[in-house]
């Protein structure tokens, strides 16, 4: 009997020749990816045939490319004679380090508010006709014979082809006896098409969503079919090295030359993960025949190479809200160039479409009387109040602390960040946990929101953010200006040198728990609310999945309440992203949302900076509010 | 008193300081070219100063960057105190050689049918509108505002704005509080914007009208606002080197990196062309908002980088007839990289928008009751016959011959062509003309026409195309394959050596006026007409100007008739290609001649070959025809 070997898990078994593969590898526990329950449909399957030869039926899903590489679908194989290496790509759908695991993202979500798959109708569709064959004297070309088809089979009166796909259009249509797939999409009301091919392909169209952050950029690779994410990467925003900020970004942009720099790293960042995913799937750019993009109305600006100037300038006009179907080439995506990209409308200048697409993920915009609040903590805080009836929102600028930027050990929650932290109230020493139980890296978000609130809660720590001087400490490496706390100390880390926080550090960390503490509650004001008549509290952000409630209520960032009243709901911009990636009906919402919001600019409220000031302590100048 | 010097005609005067410039001119005889009298608004009196300085008003019309360069307009500068050079353009308009001198060209064509000054109204439009000022709170970006203002000026309802004027549109809105020149064409009911520029800039706008030939690339620089030809240039099409005619062009775009070749060739010719026009008219490409190209259905292909395969392919079915307005950044042109390009629609494989270019400069579909024939003598010579009525359309291969191409010494009709030739019956020498009267470097079309009539009716050359080997003339060199005559020994060319004719370009020769003569034959017979019956007989291509009817005759080419039939309208199709940029009225026009004509395939008429067959003498088998 054949020898089947799975990889990358190793598992070895032997089964008579003619087994189905599929069902092998679930006899032995191989995890295999196949919600189209073995229809040879969804691709999901996939898997590579690293030695030896097996039998596959391919349904026309695979390209010939492909399978002579040795891609076969799993469901759609059988074993020969031979025995054979398969390899398995069972990770396919999660990220280095458990931060960003895409479907596990998913579920912090009601599932009530995430498109089912009755709802799946994607921006481009696909679409079999048969376009009638060419006659000698008929007076038609093959333009003419398309676009008649196109417009009756969707029963519409204008049509644009681009020039590329009208440079091979004439030999796909003559290639099955004028049974193509056309792609397209509808804009102002003429049909756009994107591509034309030979035969039926309709199950050979994927999709990204993408959400561009300050200080990070998250892309989800779909199929498009079926909804399924795919693969999931996050990495920094190249354009960290042009300024931490928003502010710092758009002055840095005002010179036409790093403008363009900017748009090129931001660009960078998203094809190099498109990129990435993309060859691990095994899939062509060319068949990613959608793109969801959501971000803050400047990093909108700059992906587009638009001077955002006039966001930070009275009266703070930005220079699009709704940013029209501009096509991949356009936007300089690395996917079908003449697909159209979608990007989430913004409503103010520091209220973007990474808002409108998180509030997708919220009760705050579905049929619900009761009020909750939104806020999504990232180098900016965005917060948004209300439900069915109004929403208010307003911005505040918390920096990039809490994703790990401006931190001298700080980093994102990924593989080798602390996370957890305790401090020994008597030796002030630190005992902490690190994602992927690796050699810790540096810290994230969420370890230094513990670790304020530890080190203040044993006294290491006072409410002003200094280091207590009195007390003798191996963790405490006092300075006369800014005092270091070591986390680490350098044996134990992965490049010998330690982690430590500095006085520096927790000052900025204050400075952004305060920013967004204060906007809370000056909003509250604003409707005569205190947080307990909230139903709900939504936490967004690229941190916020792993805080602790109760060390963030001990450091005042946020308000006492139980732990069933928050909600965290990770990176909801990408999720929401995914959200009008897949489904036109989710564009709509979202469209409701930026009509419903009145947008509150604090830098007018003379209240907010007095809250503010009154919030630079640990936790708070009125204690009362943490009790 | 301060010296002005013109350059290049060298005009000297002393005029007292603050003398208008313009008057100064005038009184002079110094010809400088201001339609609009005076006011600053045509830009056409544009002027260089070279040395000195004079007082210039610009009124908005010169960029900042061409008045540093030191371009002035004459009409808005007076002297100052120093003496000044001032180079002016009065050569615009005009080609080497006398062969293509635009404006000359245009009085070949009946008035009647050229665009009347209340016509010019091009496909891309330039409109001053007033956006509104930006406000604090009323949630409208730039776009919004944008938006609103353009589709209320244009009563239109949809909207499209590139991503590369939304970046600087920003910076334009605010300029001139709100005041913008919106440059736009409406397509499929869609308001496309071009461009939107500060202020009034309604002036500044050229065009440029195109005619691919298959030897030959002709354009012309259009000033729009008032529809004057500011510069024209013709060169060979790069593609010659790929193959001299349409099917071995169509055979050597067969493999993609040759079609690629062919489309990057043409594109080449033409953006050289309009590099070196707008350079020397300081003209800067993003101001050329129109464009119009006419070519036949191969050429319109292989620019479009489309598989022209097809067109030879039963059932002859090219890839489009009726090209949609593609932008010029997706066809390659270099200029405005927004703006949309017009091209003339095709009727057939073998009838392209040349033609139906050319025929708008003809009384075939004006209102005429009679018939008239047109034919176009290119690679491909194309017949129309027809009235208001009915048009019958048919094309034959011609080669290239009559353009240069494929004769040993043969030459586009330009500086240095032999065009006018006698031979002296007894000692069989030739006495020559040569445009530009300079010492010849070929010969052209029509010289070679006067060259074969001369030689045979001097008795030098026989019905069948083969030289007297029996008499001695130091002209002829006979062989016993491929004689040669000496039309100017070494001693009097260029480069010091002979330009002769042999046998096998007399035979080209001789091909190309056969397939034209028995083409025309067989579309009147499909009428039951003769040629005298014909109103009007309109010969058009790029020799056609300088052909001697008689010597035309006389081998065979045209039939015998009275020269009042004939009219020669040289290169029809630029001369289309012009009243296509300019009016709305004439691409009307133009759709309505592609309705019209029904296409006749001569490869499928057996009465065909017997007169092409019959057509292969000097000047015909049938000699009676040409008594």
């Amino acid at each position: 009997m054949p020898k089947v070997t799975f990889k990358p898990s190793g598992i070895t078994m032997e089964m008579p020749s003619g087994s189905p593969l599929l069902a092998s590898a679930k006899e032995h526990d191989v995890s295999v990816d196949a919600p189209c329950g073995g229809q040879g449909t969804c691709g999901k399957c996939l898997v590579k045939i690293e030695q030896g030869k097996v039998d596959f039926d391919n349904s026309g899903i695979l390209t010939q490319d492909l399978v002579d590489e040795g891609y076969v679908l799993i469901c759609k194989s059988n074993l020969g004679d031979e025995d054979v290496v398969v390899h398995v790509f069972s990770e396919f759908g999660e990220e280095e380090g458990k931060f960003s695991h895409a479907s596990e993202d998913m579920l912090l979500i009601d599932r009530a508010l995430m498109p089912k798959h009755e709802d799946i109708e994607p921006l481009v569709k696909k679409k079999e006709i048969v376009v009638s064959e060419a006659e000698v004297g008929d007076g038609l070309s093959d333009y003419d014979r398309l676009k008649t088809a196109v417009l009756s089979a969707l029963d519409a009166q204008y049509f644009e082809l681009p020039v590329n796909v009208l440079q091979t259009m004439p030999n796909e249509l003559r290639e099955e006896d004028g049974k193509v797939t056309v792609s397209y999409y509808i804009d102002n009301g003429v049909v756009k098409i994107v591509d034309v091919e030979a035969g039926d392909t309709i199950f050979g169209s994927y999709g990204v969503a993408v959400d561009i952050g300050t200080t990070s950029v998250a892309v989800r690779l779909i199929y498009m079919p079926e909804g399924n994410i795919l693969a999931a990467k996050t990495d920094y925003n190249a354009q960290i090295s042009c300024g931490l900020d928003v502010i710092s970004r758009i002055n840095y942009a005002k010179k036409l030359p790093q403008r363009e720099e900017l748009r090129q790293k931001v660009l960078g960042t998203i094809n190099e993960l498109i990129n990435e995913m993309a060859e691990r799937s095994a899939i062509n750019a060319n068949d990613i025949y959608n793109a969801s993009i959501a971000g803050n109305t400047t990093m909108m600006h700059l992906l587009l190479g638009i001077d955002p100037e006039n966001i930070r300038l009275d009266p703070y006009t930005p220079a699009v809200y709704d940013i029209p179907f501009y096509k991949a080439s356009d936007v300089g995506l690395n996917i079908n160039v003449n697909t159209a990209v979608y990007m989430a409308p913004s409503v103010g200048s520091y209220m973007g479409g990474d808002i409108t697409s998180g509030l997708l993920c919220t009760s705050l915009s579905n049929q619900n009387e009761q009020i909750s609040l939104f806020i999504d903590i990232g180098t900016n805080g965005e917060l948004i109040l209300g439900n069915e009836d109004f929403l208010i929102g307003c911005a505040c600028s918390a920096g990039p602390a809490f994703e790990g930027g401006g931190i001298e050990h700080g980093m994102r929650a990924s593989q080798g960040a602390i996370e957890r932290v305790s401090v020994d109230p008597d030796t002030g020493v630190c005992e902490y946990g690190v994602i992927g139980e690796i050699k810790p890296l540096g810290i994230c978000g969420s370890g230094m929101i513990a670790l304020i609130a530890e080190l203040f809660n044993t006294g290491w720590l006072d409410a002003g953010g200094k280091l207590n001087r009195q007390r003798k400490s191996v963790a405490v490496e006092p300075d006369n200006r800014n005092s270091r706390y070591i986390i680490a100390p350098g044996e134990e880390t992965e490049d010998g040198k330690p982690i430590f926080i500095n006085e520096t550090d927790i000052d900025n960390l204050v400075r952004a728990k305060a920013a967004i503490y204060s906007a809370c509650r000056v909003m509250l004001q604003k409707i005569d609310m205190d947080f307990e008549d909230l139903e709900k509290i939504y936490i967004a952000g690229g941190f916020g999945r792993y805080i602790d409630i109760s060390k963030s209520s001990a450091i005042g960032l946020l308000p006492n309440l139980a732990p069933s009243k928050f909600s965290f709901i990770g990176n909801s911009s990408i999720i929401g992203a995914y959200m009008t990636l897949v489904s036109k009906k989710h564009i709509e919402k979202q469209k409701q949302i930026e009509q419903n919001i009145t947008y509150l600019d604090l830098s007018v409220e003379h209240a907010y900076m007095d809250q503010y000031t009154a919030a630079l302590f640990i936790p708070h100048t009125d204690s009362d509010l943490f009790k």
